[in-house]
Protein backbone atom coordinates (compact mmCIF):
# COMPACT_ATOMS: atom_id res chain seq x y z
CA UNK A 1 0.00 0.00 0.00
CA UNK A 2 2.62 2.14 1.02
CA UNK A 3 4.61 2.04 -2.30
CA UNK A 4 0.80 2.54 -4.33
CA UNK A 5 0.39 5.40 -2.42
CA UNK A 6 3.45 7.11 -3.27
CA UNK A 7 3.34 6.25 -7.24
CA UNK A 8 1.04 8.54 -9.52
CA UNK A 9 -2.40 7.29 -10.25
CA UNK A 10 -5.29 8.65 -12.30
CA UNK A 11 -8.77 8.54 -10.95
CA UNK A 12 -11.35 9.19 -13.58
CA UNK A 13 -14.91 9.53 -13.60
CA UNK A 14 -16.94 8.76 -16.53
CA UNK A 15 -21.12 10.03 -16.24
CA UNK A 16 -23.64 10.68 -19.24
CA UNK A 17 -22.59 14.21 -19.02
CA UNK A 18 -19.01 14.28 -17.96
CA UNK A 19 -15.76 12.73 -17.64
CA UNK A 20 -13.53 14.35 -14.64
CA UNK A 21 -10.28 13.16 -14.68
CA UNK A 22 -7.37 13.75 -11.16
CA UNK A 23 -3.68 12.87 -10.98
CA UNK A 24 -2.67 12.25 -7.91
CA UNK A 25 0.59 10.90 -5.85
CA UNK A 26 -0.38 10.19 -1.97
CA UNK A 27 -2.46 12.52 -0.77
CA UNK A 28 -1.53 15.56 -3.59
CA UNK A 29 -3.53 16.36 -6.20
CA UNK A 30 -1.05 17.05 -9.31
CA UNK A 31 -3.66 18.25 -11.57
CA UNK A 32 -7.10 17.64 -12.76
CA UNK A 33 -9.21 17.81 -16.35
CA UNK A 34 -12.90 17.76 -17.84
CA UNK A 35 -14.15 16.08 -20.95
CA UNK A 36 -17.23 15.31 -22.40
CA UNK A 37 -19.71 12.59 -21.83
CA UNK A 38 -17.99 8.97 -20.39
CA UNK A 39 -20.90 6.87 -20.23
CA UNK A 40 -20.31 4.25 -22.92
CA UNK A 41 -23.94 3.22 -23.45
CA UNK A 42 -24.24 6.35 -25.41
CA UNK A 43 -21.51 5.96 -27.55
CA UNK A 44 -17.96 3.54 -27.15
CA UNK A 45 -15.93 5.64 -29.07
CA UNK A 46 -17.09 8.93 -27.47
CA UNK A 47 -16.11 7.79 -24.14
CA UNK A 48 -13.07 5.95 -24.76
CA UNK A 49 -12.36 9.50 -26.63
CA UNK A 50 -13.34 11.66 -23.53
CA UNK A 51 -11.75 9.23 -20.94
CA UNK A 52 -8.51 9.92 -22.80
CA UNK A 53 -8.99 13.73 -22.99
CA UNK A 54 -10.19 14.10 -19.24
CA UNK A 55 -6.42 12.15 -18.70
CA UNK A 56 -4.52 14.37 -20.40
CA UNK A 57 -6.26 17.54 -19.05
CA UNK A 58 -5.07 16.08 -15.69
CA UNK A 59 -1.59 15.73 -17.09
CA UNK A 60 -1.19 18.53 -18.74
CA UNK A 61 -2.69 20.42 -15.66
CA UNK A 62 0.41 18.75 -13.78
CA UNK A 63 3.08 19.47 -16.54
CA UNK A 64 3.73 15.98 -17.16
CA UNK A 65 3.89 15.06 -20.86
CA UNK A 66 1.05 12.89 -22.32
CA UNK A 67 3.43 10.00 -23.40
CA UNK A 68 3.96 9.07 -19.73
CA UNK A 69 0.05 7.78 -19.69
CA UNK A 70 1.84 4.41 -20.91
CA UNK A 71 3.55 4.72 -17.22
CA UNK A 72 0.31 5.54 -15.01
CA UNK A 73 -2.31 3.01 -13.81
CA UNK A 74 -5.62 4.38 -14.14
CA UNK A 75 -8.71 3.70 -11.62
CA UNK A 76 -12.53 3.92 -13.72
CA UNK A 77 -15.49 4.67 -12.09
CA UNK A 78 -17.98 4.76 -15.73
CA UNK A 79 -21.72 4.86 -15.30
CA UNK A 80 -23.21 2.49 -17.82
CA UNK A 81 -20.91 -0.42 -16.80
CA UNK A 82 -23.54 -2.13 -14.70
CA UNK A 83 -24.48 -3.83 -17.47
CA UNK A 84 -21.81 -6.41 -18.19
CA UNK A 85 -22.23 -5.84 -22.31
CA UNK A 86 -20.50 -2.71 -21.91
CA UNK A 87 -18.21 -3.76 -18.81
CA UNK A 88 -16.88 -6.51 -21.23
CA UNK A 89 -16.84 -3.94 -24.08
CA UNK A 90 -14.50 -1.15 -21.82
CA UNK A 91 -12.58 -4.04 -19.93
CA UNK A 92 -11.27 -5.03 -23.63
CA UNK A 93 -10.44 -1.53 -25.12
CA UNK A 94 -6.79 -1.00 -25.97
CA UNK A 95 -6.66 1.99 -23.34
CA UNK A 96 -3.59 4.10 -23.35
CA UNK A 97 -2.25 3.67 -19.67
CA UNK A 98 0.14 1.30 -18.03
CA UNK A 99 -3.11 -0.70 -16.56
CA UNK A 100 -6.32 -0.30 -16.35
CA UNK A 101 -8.82 -1.17 -13.10
CA UNK A 102 -12.31 -0.66 -14.22
CA UNK A 103 -15.34 -0.12 -11.82
CA UNK A 104 -18.97 1.05 -11.98
CA UNK A 105 -19.65 5.19 -11.21
CA UNK A 106 -21.27 3.58 -8.19
CA UNK A 107 -18.59 1.89 -6.35
CA UNK A 108 -16.30 4.75 -7.41
CA UNK A 109 -18.87 7.64 -5.68
CA UNK A 110 -19.13 5.70 -2.71
CA UNK A 111 -15.33 4.48 -2.12
CA UNK A 112 -15.10 7.98 -2.44
CA UNK A 113 -17.60 9.58 -0.11
CA UNK A 114 -16.77 7.16 2.57
CA UNK A 115 -12.78 7.61 1.98
CA UNK A 116 -12.66 4.03 1.10
CA UNK A 117 -14.63 2.64 3.70
CA UNK A 118 -17.70 0.34 3.72
CA UNK A 119 -20.57 2.76 3.47
CA UNK A 120 -23.30 3.76 1.07
CA UNK A 121 -24.84 6.42 -1.53
CA UNK A 122 -27.40 7.59 -2.63
CA UNK A 123 -26.68 9.63 -6.01
CA UNK A 124 -29.67 11.64 -7.54
CA UNK A 125 -28.33 13.70 -10.71
CA UNK A 126 -29.25 13.06 -14.37
CA UNK A 127 -30.11 9.54 -12.89
CA UNK A 128 -30.74 7.96 -9.30
CA UNK A 129 -29.34 5.21 -7.22
CA UNK A 130 -29.02 3.77 -4.51
CA UNK A 131 -25.26 1.63 -3.66
CA UNK A 132 -23.65 0.39 -0.90
CA UNK A 133 -20.24 -1.43 -0.37
CA UNK A 134 -19.85 -3.40 3.24
CA UNK A 135 -17.65 -6.12 3.66
CA UNK A 136 -16.43 -6.32 0.12
CA UNK A 137 -20.36 -6.98 -0.78
CA UNK A 138 -22.13 -4.11 -3.14
CA UNK A 139 -25.98 -3.95 -3.75
CA UNK A 140 -26.97 -1.54 -6.07
CA UNK A 141 -30.91 -0.55 -6.19
CA UNK A 142 -31.89 1.59 -9.09
CA UNK A 143 -29.91 3.00 -11.88
CA UNK A 144 -32.07 1.36 -14.48
CA UNK A 145 -32.30 4.78 -16.67
CA UNK A 146 -34.54 6.52 -18.83
CA UNK A 147 -37.51 6.58 -19.55
CA UNK A 148 -38.30 3.52 -17.33
CA UNK A 149 -36.57 3.62 -14.39
CA UNK A 150 -34.32 6.77 -12.34
CA UNK A 151 -37.17 7.96 -10.74
CA UNK A 152 -36.24 10.68 -7.76
CA UNK A 153 -33.62 11.76 -10.56
CA UNK A 154 -33.38 15.37 -12.68
CA UNK A 155 -34.53 13.78 -15.67
CA UNK A 156 -37.51 12.13 -13.57
CA UNK A 157 -38.46 15.67 -11.94
CA UNK A 158 -38.16 17.01 -16.04
CA UNK A 159 -40.13 14.38 -17.75
CA UNK A 160 -42.87 15.11 -14.64
CA UNK A 161 -42.94 18.65 -15.34
CA UNK A 162 -43.75 18.28 -19.30
CA UNK A 163 -46.34 15.52 -18.57
CA UNK A 164 -48.20 17.81 -15.91
CA UNK A 165 -47.71 21.14 -18.05
CA UNK A 166 -49.28 18.78 -21.34
CA UNK A 167 -52.01 17.75 -19.48
CA UNK A 168 -52.80 21.01 -17.89
CA UNK A 169 -52.68 22.58 -21.43
CA UNK A 170 -55.31 20.00 -22.48
CA UNK A 171 -57.51 21.03 -19.85
CA UNK A 172 -57.33 17.71 -17.90
CA UNK A 173 -55.36 18.56 -14.62
CA UNK A 174 -55.74 22.24 -13.15
CA UNK A 175 -53.05 24.28 -14.54
CA UNK A 176 -50.55 26.16 -12.41
CA UNK A 177 -47.45 28.26 -12.60
CA UNK A 178 -45.61 25.23 -13.85
CA UNK A 179 -46.52 25.77 -16.76
CA UNK A 180 -45.72 29.01 -18.17
CA UNK A 181 -42.41 28.65 -15.74
CA UNK A 182 -41.58 25.59 -18.27
CA UNK A 183 -42.53 27.88 -21.40
CA UNK A 184 -40.08 30.39 -20.51
CA UNK A 185 -36.97 28.47 -19.49
CA UNK A 186 -37.55 26.47 -22.87
CA UNK A 187 -38.61 30.30 -24.92
CA UNK A 188 -41.64 28.22 -26.17
CA UNK A 189 -45.60 29.75 -26.27
CA UNK A 190 -47.48 26.33 -26.50
CA UNK A 191 -48.17 22.82 -26.06
CA UNK A 192 -47.57 22.47 -29.51
CA UNK A 193 -43.84 23.42 -29.28
CA UNK A 194 -43.30 21.83 -26.45
CA UNK A 195 -44.21 18.32 -27.81
CA UNK A 196 -41.51 19.67 -30.72
CA UNK A 197 -39.09 21.17 -28.02
CA UNK A 198 -38.86 17.68 -26.18
CA UNK A 199 -39.45 14.72 -28.98
CA UNK A 200 -36.51 12.17 -28.78
CA UNK A 201 -34.60 14.73 -26.09
CA UNK A 202 -32.40 12.49 -23.90
CA UNK A 203 -32.20 11.95 -20.12
CA UNK A 204 -30.09 15.13 -19.98
CA UNK A 205 -32.65 17.24 -21.78
CA UNK A 206 -35.12 16.45 -19.42
CA UNK A 207 -32.81 16.84 -16.03
CA UNK A 208 -31.92 20.50 -16.98
CA UNK A 209 -35.81 21.42 -16.29
CA UNK A 210 -35.43 19.99 -12.51
CA UNK A 211 -34.57 23.09 -11.01
CA UNK A 212 -37.94 24.65 -12.50
CA UNK A 213 -40.11 21.82 -10.66
CA UNK A 214 -38.24 22.47 -7.32
CA UNK A 215 -38.53 26.47 -7.58
CA UNK A 216 -42.35 25.87 -7.83
CA UNK A 217 -42.60 23.70 -5.05
CA UNK A 218 -41.05 26.22 -3.12
CA UNK A 219 -43.45 28.70 -3.63
CA UNK A 220 -46.41 26.47 -3.42
CA UNK A 221 -47.22 25.55 -6.48
CA UNK A 222 -49.77 22.04 -6.18
CA UNK A 223 -48.39 20.00 -8.69
CA UNK A 224 -44.86 21.05 -8.23
CA UNK A 225 -45.12 19.65 -4.69
CA UNK A 226 -47.08 16.57 -5.72
CA UNK A 227 -44.13 15.67 -8.05
CA UNK A 228 -41.23 16.68 -5.34
CA UNK A 229 -43.09 14.64 -3.07
CA UNK A 230 -43.12 11.68 -5.37
CA UNK A 231 -39.85 11.93 -6.31
CA UNK A 232 -38.97 12.55 -2.58
CA UNK A 233 -40.67 9.32 -1.30
CA UNK A 234 -38.70 7.40 -3.92
CA UNK A 235 -35.21 8.50 -2.45
CA UNK A 236 -36.66 7.84 1.20
CA UNK A 237 -37.19 3.89 0.24
CA UNK A 238 -33.89 3.42 -1.24
CA UNK A 239 -32.16 5.32 1.67
CA UNK A 240 -34.50 2.90 3.78
CA UNK A 241 -33.61 -0.18 1.83
CA UNK A 242 -29.84 0.96 2.22
CA UNK A 243 -29.82 1.29 5.82
CA UNK A 244 -31.13 -2.08 6.25
CA UNK A 245 -27.95 -3.45 5.50
CA UNK A 246 -26.48 -0.99 8.60
CA UNK A 247 -23.80 0.48 6.62
CA UNK A 248 -21.29 2.53 8.89
CA UNK A 249 -22.43 6.16 6.49
CA UNK A 250 -24.80 6.70 4.64
CA UNK A 251 -24.60 10.10 2.09
CA UNK A 252 -26.37 11.45 -0.68
CA UNK A 253 -24.38 12.44 -3.71
CA UNK A 254 -25.11 14.08 -7.28
CA UNK A 255 -26.03 17.36 -8.54
CA UNK A 256 -29.74 17.37 -7.46
CA UNK A 257 -28.55 17.24 -4.16
CA UNK A 258 -29.19 20.31 -2.23
CA UNK A 259 -32.86 20.47 -3.72
CA UNK A 260 -34.19 17.14 -2.60
CA UNK A 261 -32.52 17.14 0.71
CA UNK A 262 -34.73 19.50 2.27
CA UNK A 263 -37.48 17.35 0.79
CA UNK A 264 -36.71 14.29 2.25
CA UNK A 265 -38.47 12.49 5.17
CA UNK A 266 -36.63 13.72 8.73
CA UNK A 267 -35.56 10.72 9.90
CA UNK A 268 -33.48 10.16 6.57
CA UNK A 269 -32.08 13.89 6.39
CA UNK A 270 -30.46 12.79 10.24
CA UNK A 271 -28.43 9.97 8.81
CA UNK A 272 -26.98 11.44 6.14
CA UNK A 273 -23.53 12.53 6.35
CA UNK A 274 -21.36 15.03 3.62
CA UNK A 275 -19.52 12.95 1.20
CA UNK A 276 -15.44 13.13 1.96
CA UNK A 277 -14.52 12.63 -1.34
CA UNK A 278 -15.56 13.18 -5.20
CA UNK A 279 -16.14 9.77 -7.13
CA UNK A 280 -12.62 10.77 -9.20
CA UNK A 281 -10.42 10.23 -5.99
CA UNK A 282 -12.49 7.26 -5.39
CA UNK A 283 -11.36 6.11 -8.72
CA UNK A 284 -7.82 6.91 -7.36
CA UNK A 285 -8.31 4.91 -4.16
CA UNK A 286 -10.03 1.91 -6.06
CA UNK A 287 -7.04 1.65 -8.32
CA UNK A 288 -4.35 1.81 -4.83
CA UNK A 289 -7.01 -1.12 -3.58
CA UNK A 290 -6.21 -2.91 -5.86
CA UNK A 291 -2.61 -2.51 -6.40
CA UNK A 292 -2.11 -3.46 -2.97
CA UNK A 293 -4.75 -6.25 -3.81
CA UNK A 294 -2.36 -7.53 -6.53
CA UNK A 295 1.11 -6.65 -5.06
CA UNK B 1 -69.56 15.56 -55.11
CA UNK B 2 -71.16 13.42 -57.34
CA UNK B 3 -68.87 13.65 -60.22
CA UNK B 4 -65.89 12.65 -57.01
CA UNK B 5 -67.71 9.87 -56.10
CA UNK B 6 -67.57 8.01 -59.38
CA UNK B 7 -63.48 9.37 -59.59
CA UNK B 8 -60.94 6.78 -58.19
CA UNK B 9 -59.72 7.83 -54.95
CA UNK B 10 -56.91 6.70 -52.99
CA UNK B 11 -57.07 6.96 -49.30
CA UNK B 12 -54.21 6.41 -47.28
CA UNK B 13 -53.76 6.53 -43.07
CA UNK B 14 -49.53 6.32 -42.44
CA UNK B 15 -49.39 5.93 -38.55
CA UNK B 16 -45.81 4.91 -36.40
CA UNK B 17 -46.29 0.62 -37.33
CA UNK B 18 -47.78 0.92 -40.70
CA UNK B 19 -49.26 2.38 -43.79
CA UNK B 20 -52.59 1.68 -44.89
CA UNK B 21 -54.07 2.03 -48.49
CA UNK B 22 -57.53 1.80 -50.07
CA UNK B 23 -58.58 2.72 -54.03
CA UNK B 24 -61.96 3.22 -53.47
CA UNK B 25 -64.31 4.32 -56.58
CA UNK B 26 -67.96 5.62 -54.88
CA UNK B 27 -68.87 2.84 -52.16
CA UNK B 28 -66.96 0.26 -53.83
CA UNK B 29 -63.45 -1.34 -52.37
CA UNK B 30 -61.33 -1.99 -55.19
CA UNK B 31 -58.05 -2.35 -53.60
CA UNK B 32 -56.04 -2.43 -50.36
CA UNK B 33 -52.20 -2.23 -49.50
CA UNK B 34 -50.04 -2.14 -46.61
CA UNK B 35 -46.64 -1.05 -45.55
CA UNK B 36 -43.99 -0.17 -42.92
CA UNK B 37 -44.91 2.57 -40.92
CA UNK B 38 -45.56 6.14 -42.09
CA UNK B 39 -45.37 8.82 -39.59
CA UNK B 40 -42.64 11.05 -40.92
CA UNK B 41 -41.53 12.14 -37.13
CA UNK B 42 -39.46 8.92 -37.72
CA UNK B 43 -38.00 10.04 -41.24
CA UNK B 44 -39.43 11.36 -44.42
CA UNK B 45 -37.94 9.21 -46.37
CA UNK B 46 -39.33 6.19 -44.72
CA UNK B 47 -42.54 7.77 -44.40
CA UNK B 48 -43.21 8.86 -48.20
CA UNK B 49 -41.48 5.35 -49.46
CA UNK B 50 -43.80 4.04 -47.47
CA UNK B 51 -47.26 5.82 -48.31
CA UNK B 52 -45.91 5.21 -52.25
CA UNK B 53 -45.78 1.10 -51.61
CA UNK B 54 -49.12 1.28 -50.26
CA UNK B 55 -50.66 2.91 -52.68
CA UNK B 56 -49.11 0.78 -55.28
CA UNK B 57 -49.85 -1.85 -53.54
CA UNK B 58 -53.74 -0.88 -53.89
CA UNK B 59 -53.32 0.06 -57.34
CA UNK B 60 -51.56 -3.76 -57.72
CA UNK B 61 -54.59 -5.19 -55.79
CA UNK B 62 -57.42 -3.72 -58.14
CA UNK B 63 -55.23 -4.97 -61.36
CA UNK B 64 -54.62 -1.05 -62.07
CA UNK B 65 -50.92 -0.77 -63.61
CA UNK B 66 -49.09 1.63 -61.35
CA UNK B 67 -48.28 5.00 -63.97
CA UNK B 68 -51.89 5.29 -63.09
CA UNK B 69 -50.76 6.96 -59.98
CA UNK B 70 -50.71 10.23 -61.68
CA UNK B 71 -53.68 10.36 -62.22
CA UNK B 72 -55.28 9.33 -58.84
CA UNK B 73 -56.41 11.80 -56.33
CA UNK B 74 -55.03 10.96 -52.92
CA UNK B 75 -56.25 11.65 -49.14
CA UNK B 76 -53.36 11.34 -46.75
CA UNK B 77 -53.62 10.80 -43.04
CA UNK B 78 -50.92 10.61 -41.08
CA UNK B 79 -49.37 10.53 -37.65
CA UNK B 80 -47.21 13.40 -36.51
CA UNK B 81 -48.27 15.65 -39.18
CA UNK B 82 -50.30 17.78 -36.16
CA UNK B 83 -46.40 19.80 -35.57
CA UNK B 84 -46.44 21.94 -38.19
CA UNK B 85 -42.92 21.30 -39.03
CA UNK B 86 -43.52 17.98 -40.51
CA UNK B 87 -46.82 18.89 -41.67
CA UNK B 88 -45.08 21.64 -44.18
CA UNK B 89 -42.41 18.98 -45.11
CA UNK B 90 -45.25 16.25 -46.56
CA UNK B 91 -47.16 19.36 -48.16
CA UNK B 92 -43.85 19.99 -49.90
CA UNK B 93 -43.23 16.80 -51.60
CA UNK B 94 -43.13 16.07 -54.66
CA UNK B 95 -45.77 12.86 -54.78
CA UNK B 96 -46.11 10.94 -57.07
CA UNK B 97 -50.36 11.17 -57.46
CA UNK B 98 -52.62 13.39 -59.55
CA UNK B 99 -53.04 15.62 -55.98
CA UNK B 100 -52.81 15.11 -52.64
CA UNK B 101 -54.74 15.99 -49.40
CA UNK B 102 -53.12 15.92 -45.64
CA UNK B 103 -54.81 15.80 -42.67
CA UNK B 104 -53.67 14.06 -39.62
CA UNK B 105 -54.42 10.54 -39.16
CA UNK B 106 -56.96 12.06 -36.34
CA UNK B 107 -59.11 13.80 -38.72
CA UNK B 108 -59.12 10.99 -40.67
CA UNK B 109 -59.80 8.76 -37.87
CA UNK B 110 -62.61 10.75 -37.07
CA UNK B 111 -64.43 11.38 -40.36
CA UNK B 112 -64.17 7.78 -41.12
CA UNK B 113 -65.33 6.55 -37.86
CA UNK B 114 -68.32 8.70 -38.38
CA UNK B 115 -68.47 8.71 -42.00
CA UNK B 116 -67.98 12.12 -42.40
CA UNK B 117 -70.16 13.29 -39.89
CA UNK B 118 -69.01 15.51 -36.88
CA UNK B 119 -68.01 13.72 -34.30
CA UNK B 120 -65.58 12.78 -31.62
CA UNK B 121 -62.89 9.68 -31.09
CA UNK B 122 -60.18 8.45 -28.57
CA UNK B 123 -57.52 6.59 -29.95
CA UNK B 124 -55.36 4.04 -27.92
CA UNK B 125 -53.19 2.42 -29.76
CA UNK B 126 -49.08 2.77 -29.35
CA UNK B 127 -50.33 6.26 -28.51
CA UNK B 128 -53.13 7.92 -27.22
CA UNK B 129 -55.24 10.71 -27.86
CA UNK B 130 -58.97 12.59 -27.92
CA UNK B 131 -59.98 14.28 -31.08
CA UNK B 132 -63.03 15.85 -32.23
CA UNK B 133 -64.80 17.49 -35.42
CA UNK B 134 -67.48 19.74 -34.71
CA UNK B 135 -69.26 22.05 -37.28
CA UNK B 136 -65.73 22.72 -39.19
CA UNK B 137 -63.79 22.47 -35.78
CA UNK B 138 -61.40 20.56 -34.93
CA UNK B 139 -59.86 19.64 -31.03
CA UNK B 140 -57.34 17.83 -30.36
CA UNK B 141 -56.33 16.50 -26.51
CA UNK B 142 -53.59 14.21 -25.83
CA UNK B 143 -51.11 13.38 -29.11
CA UNK B 144 -48.02 14.09 -27.20
CA UNK B 145 -45.89 11.37 -27.71
CA UNK B 146 -43.65 8.92 -25.48
CA UNK B 147 -42.94 8.88 -22.83
CA UNK B 148 -43.93 12.63 -22.31
CA UNK B 149 -47.43 12.16 -23.13
CA UNK B 150 -49.46 9.37 -24.05
CA UNK B 151 -51.18 7.86 -20.61
CA UNK B 152 -52.99 5.26 -21.35
CA UNK B 153 -51.80 4.08 -24.41
CA UNK B 154 -50.00 0.84 -25.53
CA UNK B 155 -46.83 2.55 -24.93
CA UNK B 156 -47.12 4.31 -21.80
CA UNK B 157 -48.91 0.42 -20.42
CA UNK B 158 -45.49 -1.15 -21.16
CA UNK B 159 -43.57 1.36 -19.84
CA UNK B 160 -45.40 1.50 -16.57
CA UNK B 161 -44.94 -2.71 -16.34
CA UNK B 162 -41.15 -2.04 -16.71
CA UNK B 163 -41.38 0.69 -13.86
CA UNK B 164 -43.28 -1.47 -11.94
CA UNK B 165 -40.91 -4.68 -12.18
CA UNK B 166 -37.99 -2.70 -11.86
CA UNK B 167 -39.06 -1.61 -8.43
CA UNK B 168 -40.43 -4.82 -7.34
CA UNK B 169 -36.69 -6.37 -8.35
CA UNK B 170 -35.53 -3.74 -6.30
CA UNK B 171 -37.74 -4.81 -3.04
CA UNK B 172 -38.71 -1.26 -3.11
CA UNK B 173 -42.77 -2.04 -4.57
CA UNK B 174 -44.02 -5.25 -3.46
CA UNK B 175 -43.57 -8.09 -6.46
CA UNK B 176 -46.58 -9.69 -8.16
CA UNK B 177 -47.22 -11.76 -10.82
CA UNK B 178 -46.46 -8.98 -13.16
CA UNK B 179 -42.60 -9.56 -13.10
CA UNK B 180 -42.42 -13.23 -14.28
CA UNK B 181 -44.88 -12.76 -16.62
CA UNK B 182 -42.75 -9.21 -18.44
CA UNK B 183 -39.81 -11.60 -17.53
CA UNK B 184 -41.26 -14.49 -19.49
CA UNK B 185 -42.33 -12.48 -22.58
CA UNK B 186 -38.94 -10.62 -23.24
CA UNK B 187 -37.05 -14.29 -22.60
CA UNK B 188 -34.84 -12.79 -19.97
CA UNK B 189 -34.21 -13.65 -16.70
CA UNK B 190 -33.41 -10.75 -14.19
CA UNK B 191 -33.20 -6.98 -13.83
CA UNK B 192 -29.82 -6.26 -15.04
CA UNK B 193 -31.54 -8.21 -18.44
CA UNK B 194 -34.43 -5.93 -18.12
CA UNK B 195 -32.64 -2.69 -18.01
CA UNK B 196 -30.20 -3.95 -21.43
CA UNK B 197 -34.13 -5.16 -23.15
CA UNK B 198 -35.82 -1.62 -22.54
CA UNK B 199 -33.00 0.33 -23.20
CA UNK B 200 -33.25 3.33 -25.53
CA UNK B 201 -36.47 1.26 -27.17
CA UNK B 202 -39.44 3.70 -29.43
CA UNK B 203 -42.99 3.57 -28.41
CA UNK B 204 -43.73 0.98 -30.37
CA UNK B 205 -41.39 -1.86 -28.13
CA UNK B 206 -43.23 -0.61 -24.55
CA UNK B 207 -46.84 -0.97 -26.70
CA UNK B 208 -45.91 -4.64 -26.95
CA UNK B 209 -45.92 -5.46 -23.84
CA UNK B 210 -49.38 -3.78 -22.78
CA UNK B 211 -51.54 -6.68 -23.23
CA UNK B 212 -49.57 -8.46 -20.21
CA UNK B 213 -50.31 -5.62 -18.36
CA UNK B 214 -54.66 -6.12 -19.33
CA UNK B 215 -53.73 -9.92 -18.82
CA UNK B 216 -52.65 -9.80 -15.59
CA UNK B 217 -54.83 -7.29 -14.46
CA UNK B 218 -57.78 -9.51 -15.19
CA UNK B 219 -56.62 -11.64 -12.70
CA UNK B 220 -56.86 -9.73 -9.91
CA UNK B 221 -52.74 -8.68 -9.87
CA UNK B 222 -52.87 -5.30 -7.41
CA UNK B 223 -50.27 -3.80 -9.26
CA UNK B 224 -51.68 -4.58 -13.14
CA UNK B 225 -54.65 -3.67 -11.53
CA UNK B 226 -53.26 -0.16 -10.50
CA UNK B 227 -51.98 0.62 -13.47
CA UNK B 228 -55.13 -0.32 -15.41
CA UNK B 229 -56.98 2.26 -13.25
CA UNK B 230 -54.62 5.11 -13.74
CA UNK B 231 -54.55 4.73 -17.49
CA UNK B 232 -58.08 3.94 -17.74
CA UNK B 233 -59.12 7.11 -15.66
CA UNK B 234 -56.95 9.55 -18.00
CA UNK B 235 -59.29 7.81 -20.68
CA UNK B 236 -62.23 9.08 -18.51
CA UNK B 237 -61.08 12.35 -18.68
CA UNK B 238 -60.33 12.72 -22.28
CA UNK B 239 -63.85 11.11 -22.86
CA UNK B 240 -65.25 13.71 -20.73
CA UNK B 241 -63.95 16.62 -21.87
CA UNK B 242 -64.78 16.26 -25.42
CA UNK B 243 -68.55 15.16 -24.32
CA UNK B 244 -68.54 18.53 -23.07
CA UNK B 245 -68.81 20.37 -26.40
CA UNK B 246 -71.54 18.08 -27.25
CA UNK B 247 -70.18 15.65 -30.20
CA UNK B 248 -72.92 13.70 -32.02
CA UNK B 249 -71.26 10.27 -31.88
CA UNK B 250 -67.84 9.73 -29.85
CA UNK B 251 -65.77 6.91 -30.43
CA UNK B 252 -63.16 4.54 -29.38
CA UNK B 253 -60.57 2.89 -31.61
CA UNK B 254 -57.25 1.76 -32.37
CA UNK B 255 -55.28 -1.21 -31.17
CA UNK B 256 -55.57 -0.87 -27.33
CA UNK B 257 -59.72 -0.63 -27.76
CA UNK B 258 -60.53 -4.26 -27.12
CA UNK B 259 -58.53 -4.13 -24.05
CA UNK B 260 -59.56 -0.89 -22.26
CA UNK B 261 -62.91 -0.50 -23.19
CA UNK B 262 -64.14 -2.62 -19.89
CA UNK B 263 -62.10 -0.75 -17.62
CA UNK B 264 -63.37 2.67 -18.55
CA UNK B 265 -66.17 3.86 -16.36
CA UNK B 266 -70.17 2.87 -16.94
CA UNK B 267 -71.61 6.85 -17.76
CA UNK B 268 -68.34 6.17 -20.48
CA UNK B 269 -69.10 2.73 -21.86
CA UNK B 270 -72.86 3.74 -22.38
CA UNK B 271 -71.91 6.62 -24.70
CA UNK B 272 -69.15 4.69 -27.23
CA UNK B 273 -70.41 3.79 -30.59
CA UNK B 274 -68.75 1.77 -32.89
CA UNK B 275 -66.76 3.34 -35.72
CA UNK B 276 -68.50 3.17 -38.72
CA UNK B 277 -65.49 3.35 -41.47
CA UNK B 278 -61.36 2.50 -41.02
CA UNK B 279 -59.37 5.78 -41.14
CA UNK B 280 -57.94 5.27 -44.13
CA UNK B 281 -61.34 5.13 -45.28
CA UNK B 282 -61.90 8.11 -43.73
CA UNK B 283 -58.84 9.54 -45.83
CA UNK B 284 -60.94 9.32 -49.11
CA UNK B 285 -63.96 10.63 -47.23
CA UNK B 286 -61.23 13.88 -46.43
CA UNK B 287 -59.63 13.90 -50.16
CA UNK B 288 -63.60 13.75 -51.70
CA UNK B 289 -64.69 17.02 -49.23
CA UNK B 290 -61.83 18.87 -50.75
CA UNK B 291 -62.19 18.10 -53.93
CA UNK B 292 -66.38 18.99 -53.67
CA UNK B 293 -64.92 22.39 -51.69
CA UNK B 294 -61.94 23.24 -54.95
CA UNK B 295 -64.72 22.16 -57.99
Amino acid sequence: MNSSNNELILGIDGGGSKCKAVLMRGENILGEGIAGPGNPLHGFEQATTNIVKSAKLALQAANIDESELSNIVAGIGLAGVNLPVLFDQIEHWQHPFKDMYLATDLLVACLGAHQGHDGAVMITGTGSCGFSYIDGKAHMLGAHGFPHGDKGSGAWFGLQAVEQALEATDGLVQETALTPKLFDLLKIKDATELVEAVAKKPATFFAQLANLVFDAAEEGDQIALSIVDEGSQYINKLAESLLKDKPPRLSLIGGLTPRIKPWLANNIQAVLEEPLQPPEIGSVIYARQQLALNN
